[in-house]
């Protein structure tokens, strides 16, 4: 009796929101082993990482990236251990990094130029890890801040989604840098949070201040001396509000507008302080940078090993659970980097 | 009898659109040489620059320089000819180029830290170029397209206000680099003397495409690759549609936004491009790179002194002329740098 994969598909396009519409729960079975071509690898998926970029790929329109091809498994980071092997590099046992998508086990082709499969080590760093701090989102936030925002000792940097998978790690780096950081989150849970266990030194909750004179108000006081670095997760009234603390020459790495992502018009206010300030606005997208990709997991996984950098996780249980899990993510439901657990 | 030196003095801050009535004409006296400190240099200006900058410095907002102060005579770039001195450095006759601002002659603290006066060699180089495509528009274009834009021969770069000093240097820089470079100015004139006698691929009217969607689409046929590179001088709607047609990694320089100097929102529609396309964008000041100046004006001086850089100028006649010119110059009525001829 075989085993059965269930999966998780791109059934349609989103008009505005997103929906558990737009998904599709499918079965198919897994190969055996003389199933499987030479260079191929099966892997069982522990967990599936769940991203906000993930919802700009549902779209069909000019992005960075092609739009996700509809009636195919929805694409996404994912650690798992080797079960069967075709590949002299891969032995079942082995535990692994790559982007097996919304499904409980993949057939990787790890000879085909492109593919990603990466054996981990956990020894001193958690399995999941490989898919937060110690994976893409930390590398994201080590980049935007190190290779874009280049803090100095002194300097006010604010990260927005600031308990998230990317902007705790941002903070974290930059306080360690010898910085002023400071949050922008959603309630006050989270804010704590960034506060008491991350040690930022301030966070604003702008779901306690939703008019953007009170959240502006908020944020002037939480920066006294302006802010010189942001790192850009959010967009919308935040950025706004952002931009008019700038100091001179301030950087801007843009990382993330998860507020735009269903369509709204998103404009920002004015423009002009890019000017004024003579500010550096920067959109990244760390894929591109792979280059920084050993330097930045030494340090990060150096860091989590140490737990010199903290991190937190909101796990969803089962592949099933897949789809309401990523609309809460995109709605900020999820508190850290949200996993799907799949065994 | 004394010789009467005309000036004329920020009076009051506009309230929206400037007018003349935020300027005043006064009279003093010209000093004798002994009425003259050590270090201090009588100059007779032959021109006087008007550029778009100095709308800013009447605000009383913060921006990148403090504003202008009320009843002090109007800055400005000036240049003229040494009458009298009491510097070793500086010889009646000498020509110079300095800051003197709006008034047909300037006593000079040449020793004073931060008092910019050079001497100018007019052998090859027009005198009133030292204001323009050899002075700081000249310096501005250089700095905006060789250190921000880096363009690479073969891309597509657009400059907004192309006949203007600095755009006009902006797209013959990037021509001779090798780019596609695609103008926007306002009317047929301005437009055809961009391609014609500048020599650029294209140029977009806005003037002629006042509807947003009308001018994109004038845009997108003169930019047929996208855009690389763009040199903002202006702001507002063709800020918007450059935006839209920005290709991946481009770059933009911010160097001017005179679409928003009376205080007007302006808005940028979608700053999310910026993280789309993994976009560069980047104020800055000419003044705050004085660095750059000794090999951006040889390169200047050069292709001007060879008739590679053709430059074209307004010249308005007589001190009292100026403040009128300035508002012209607001509303785009100039073609080419805008000077006042005082001799």
């Amino acid at each position: 009796m075989s085993i059965i994969n269930h999966q998780i598909l791109l059934a349609s396009r989103p008009q505005g929101e997103a929906s558990v519409d737009n998904f599709k729960l499918v079965e198919s079975p897994v190969p055996t082993l003389d199933q499987l071509a030479d260079g191929q690898v099966l892997v069982r998926h522990h967990y599936l990482s769940l991203d906000p970029y993930m919802r700009g790929r549902m779209n069909d329109s000019k992005s960075y990236a092609e739009p996700h091809a509809l009636g195919t498994v929805m694409m996404g980071g994912t650690v798992g251990e080797v079960l069967l092997s075709k590949h002299p590099k891969f032995v079942p046992g082995d535990m692994v990094l790559g982007m097996g998508g919304w499904q409980e086990y993949a057939v990787v082709d790890a000879n085909v130029r492109g593919v990603m499969l990466h054996k981990v080590d956990t020894t001193h760093i958690p399995l999941s890890a490989y898919l937060g701090s110690v994976g893409m989102p930390g590398v994201t936030a080590w980049y935007g801040l190190n290779k874009i925002i280049q803090p100095k000792a002194g300097e006010t940097v604010v990260v927005s989604a600031a308990s998230g998978a990317v902007g705790s790690v941002v903070g974290q780096l930059a306080k360690a840098q010898g910085c002023r950081v400071v949050g922008v989150a959603g309630g006050p849970d989270k804010c704590r949070y960034v506060v008491d266990e991350l040690g930022f030194d301030a966070c604003v909750d702008y779901k306690a201040h939703p008019d953007p004179r009170a959240f502006y108000k908020a944020l002037k006081e939480a920066t006294p001396e302006g802010i010189d670095g942001y790192f850009e997760n959010v967009g919308g009234m935040i950025l706004d509000a952002v931009m008019l603390r700038m100091n001179a020459f301030g950087r801007m790495a843009m990382c993330g507008m998860i507020a735009g992502y269903n369509g709204e018009p998103m404009p920002l206010q004015n423009p002009a302080l890019i000017l004024v300030n003579r500010l550096k606005v920067e959109g990244f997208i760390v894929s591109e940078h792979t280059e920084v990709w050993p330097e930045a997991t030494l340090t990060l996984g150096t860091m989590v090993a140490t737990g010199q950098l903290k991190f937190r996780e909101s796990v969803a249980q089962g592949i099933k659970s897949a789809p309401e899990a990523f609309l809460g993510l995109l709605k900020g439901h999820n508190f850290g980097k949200q996993l799907v657990k799949l065994i």
